[in-house]
């Protein structure tokens, strides 16, 4: 399956273009238009993997899996029930997760499947969806955890998951993913605390992008965040989160105190 | 005072500049970073205004006024209450609120103060935020109302705040205003809803920059649309939203049921 990365070469340009085992083969252009193969090709030990598109929104879904509802006690929505993520609040595979400055509380990782719409999207019905989906990618939704119910008249989902940093996607987009026989799988320092199939959605991919196109328009490179099911939990600081998705492969984060923490070298071990 | 407009000329171009009475006197480059006058002056009556800024996000606040909070019986916040409105959201002055397809409810006006950000800001104090603040504008939050408590679980303040054309920015962005002498008034088809002194504000815009830039970065053209107070009501399709803010202007907006409702001339007449 083809799987397109963005990157940052050693002399600090920003590219990119098709991952191989090595290699990357570099396209220009515009990945969501006609993009073209360079002619190059870059070894892979020498870039640094980015986040794979940069979405001017993440939209993120609560309570879009069967199993998760029924253990919180909570019925199937009508209609996707999500938050916005800033575009600010994306990182790519290897960067560290910054806790933010004066909390010091409980942050949470959430494993979920990514879809990356591939031209801007208004209004479209269920059957015209998957023209607008370009592919699929790994996310680690992060929460402040204690954020979210700080104050009582007012759950803030925006300010407890907006944070810089805190929408993880990568490490790759793979366009041709059959998401209905795919599992999210998410290790906390290498123990597998989630291992869902993404077949128990309550919106599928399709579904979601239809009915939030009819809630505003999405645009090339935006991600919608599927919601997350059974598994979820805290990271410790300077514990490393892994979200796999067969196909897609591993989006590995580390969550660190302060940027200053983890020093470049252990952050590209991460990304290793 | 300087007041800062985008356009689009006859010909479809978009520029900035400076609006004076009957003329845009036009600037190139960055309007946040050192723009350069071009020498050229507009007639006023060839462009069309447009959002004076295309924020990658708004971050929209909740309970920001000791006058609302009080009538609502709510407790003043202990940090800013805020939900994020996507820039597809964005309209300028004259343009047409769109009625959701499908949607049939209660569409509420909110006029109110926006900021806008003029430097990357992260983690600021509160004596440093004023270096960060371009200017203000006039800000229509409309809100799908009906939309937002439709489930039981979850509040969707971004879904029913998020829709294309509900985040109505404008005419101008004013470097100087004073905002602690200056009152919010909104006008349904002419008759006066909402009539609002800025210094009833519990976090003052400084404090909402220092405070929003911990939460997250804030990009130049970022917006924080600093939350209404009494006087919120619904606007009937067809019916007409201004709101004014002394020194910045009027930001005029009509809600059509569908975007084709309101011919381009009628679009130019509300802008008027």
């Amino acid at each position: 399956m083809t799987q397109w990365a963005r990157f940052k070469s050693a002399d600090g340009r920003v590219g990119f273009g098709v991952l191989e085992e090595n290699r990357i083969v570099e396209y220009e252009g515009d990945l969501f238009d006609a993009p073209r193969p360079t002619g190059a090709t870059i070894p892979r030990e020498t870039i640094t993997l980015l986040s794979p598109c940069a979405p001017s929104k993440i939209v993120a879904l609560w309570n879009n899996f069967h199993a998760l509802a029924a253990k919180l006690g909570k019925q199937a929505p009508i209609h996707p029930l999500f938050l916005i993520k800033p575009g600010s609040s994306v990182a790519g595979p290897g960067d560290v997760i910054q806790r933010p400055a004066s909390y010091e509380g409980k942050i949470a990782y959430e494993g979920e499947l990514g879809i990356v719409i591939g031209r801007h999207c208004r209004d479209v019905s269920e059957s015209e969806a998957a023209d607008y989906i370009f592919g699929y990618t790994c996310v680690n939704d992060v929460t402040a955890a204690e954020v979210l119910n700080e104050d009582v008249n007012f759950a803030q989902w925006c300010r407890a998951k907006g944070y810089d940093s805190f929408g993880c996607l990568g490490p790759v987009i793979v366009p041709d993913l059959d998401w209905s026989q795919a599992r999210v799988i998410t290790r906390l320092d290498g123990l597998e605390r989630q291992n869902y199939a993404l077949s128990d959605m309550i919106f599928s991919p399709a579904e979601q992008v239809s009915r939030i196109s009819h809630d505003m328009s999405l645009l090339p490179g935006d991600v919608i965040a599927c919601g997350t099911s059974l598994g979820v939990g805290s990271i410790k600081d300077g514990s490393t989160v892994e979200v796999t998705i067969d196909g897609i492969g591993s989006l590995v984060n580390a969550l660190a105190a302060s940027p200053g923490d983890l020093a470049p070298k252990s952050r590209r071990a991460f990304a290793a």
